[in-house]
């Protein structure tokens, strides 16, 4: 499974172009976002992907759940995005 | 359909018991944030929701959207989350 990780800095667009190459390889992939600003990111992304391939008629879903990371030595959460395309 | 807005003050918990309310008596339903902050708090509550239904053997997902909103006579961009039971 493919990790793409935003930050509060991503470029929604770019995320999103990043997101319809990895679901072209893997059925499913996973967005990790540490804080509000990275996972606003991570969301318009996820909503702009969904435009890229709604032309193809596809759709995208995602399930968000918490993850134990570890950045720089220090324990963080962050929110994990399992991103696939609705069957 | 039901509509559930959140703020960056959202209780997640609190958020994530309404959503299960609401899906009781709706197939589906929409979490309106705007800002980073609100939709942090509407994606931890999506997280939170997920457990607790997981024990009746469900799942939730989700599909992120952007929507155009008035608030106090002002135009703002907010993200529509489009929660279900995954099928």
């Amino acid at each position: 499974m493919d990790i793409l990780k935003t930050s509060s800095k991503s470029n929604p667009s770019s995320v999103a172009g990043a997101i319809v190459a990895a679901l072209k390889e893997h059925n499913k992939i996973e967005i990790h976002a540490v804080g509000a600003g990275a996972l606003n990111q991570a969301v318009k992304a996820i909503a702009i992907a969904r435009g890229f391939i709604a032309p193809m008629g596809d759709d995208l879903i995602c399930s968000p759940a918490f993850a134990d990371i570890t950045i720089a030595g220090e324990d963080r959460t962050a929110i994990k995005l399992m991103v696939e395309k609705r069957k």
